[in-house]
């Protein structure tokens, strides 16, 4: 898999991806993460990339020419499956959406900022308008890196046990249960005494019991989907 | 306003709190940001601050000790009004709890990773459980840098135009209108006229009619709630 990134603050997600899983992930092949400067695709001197909003009001809006420009660079030396806009008012992002998601072959995902994109960019370019929750962000860059974290740790090979990414919360429509390690006892706060007990079977079932509570309790309209 | 995040991978969150809005935010002093590694409290000198889970099972669980001796470290020194703790089976982050989040003074934030933290410190210590959507990522690093962005650019002072923020999506139950800006005409892909008409009352009514019609297509959960 390949994921470009585009966006005007492409220092903000440095960090970001060279630690913990998206590192090792890159390391060891099995995504390549590119980030890309909107302003290198600037039509003017100046590497202006927005303007302020015809019809006025506060903030100011991406202009299409620059990123029309990187995504078709893009286009002409590969092929992507989806040119991802991430936005607040996208469809809301799910695990199954992740899922599938991390199926695909190469993805562009374009990032927001100040008050949004020209709207062309999303009627001529766009093919999916994803948003990480019901919030508003100084930028996409976070739900780029957000949506990128949750798909690349889904990739066969990433995660150093296959099992783990199996029994997270939400692949199974249950909240994951409660874990416990090592002190048994803290303070007077003890372990519960089933998960010492040695009996696989009743630890699972125990485990299944909590989830469902947890669930119940949390989240009912997991269950009910 | 003052934030503290616990994580056992600090160096991820750098550049971001290093960028753009985040950036201006704490250098105009309206947010102090400070992120603490878990492991400096870790209580062997191995520094480690994971262990097996309890009943067997993938995946490495994070130990109270080092987080205990870190949370009530920052408690000696000042007052929090929340502990919160970043985990996919939390409460649902909206734009409303940034609201309510963005009028405290002090907050601590704990990142899981790997299978998350002994029940035990969510128990003891964590006044509100906070997910960023339903979802899972490698860490709470990146759900922690989405809260305190959401909250941090809501702080009065840190948006250059303070009308900005009233504008989001979200704010009023409405997502927020399409935005246009020059070239007036891209590849024959024209501005909307209504926006060039210097009519400002009708270019009003135009968006709130767009937002609207927009919220009902894309989102009409939100107009029932």
């Amino acid at each position: 898999m390949r994921i470009d990134i585009l966006t005007c603050v492409p220092n903000l997600l440095d960090s970001f991806f060279a630690h913990s899983i998206l590192k090792r992930a890159q390391q060891g092949g099995f995504v390549e993460v590119k980030i890309h400067d909107i302003r290198d695709y600037s039509t003017n001197k100046h590497r202006t990339i927005d303007d302020y909003a015809f019809g006025g009001g506060a903030g100011m809006v991406l202009q299409i020419e620059p990123i029309a420009k990187c995504i078709r660079t893009l286009q002409s030396e590969r092929n992507y499956d989806e040119v991802i806009y991430l936005t607040p008012d996208g469809e809301l992002m799910q695990q199954r959406m992740v899922n599938q998601l991390s199926l695909k072959g190469n993805l562009i995902m374009l990032c927001g900022h100040y008050k949004g994109v020209d709207q062309r960019v999303r009627d001529l370019f766009i093919t999916k308008e994803i948003s990480i929750g019901d919030y508003v962000l100084s930028g996409g860059e976070l739900a780029a890196a957000v949506l990128s974290d949750a798909i690349i740790r889904l990739l066969p090979g990433v995660l150093n046990d296959e099992t783990s990414a199996l029994t997270d919360s939400f692949q199974d429509n249950l909240l994951a249960p409660p874990v416990y390690t090592r002190p048994a006892d803290y303070e007077g706060s003890k372990v519960p005494e089933i998960l010492m007990s040695g009996h696989e079977a009743k630890i699972e079932e125990w485990r299944y019991e909590q989830s469902l509570k947890r669930t119940r309790e949390r989240r009912p309209d997991l269950l009910q989907s």
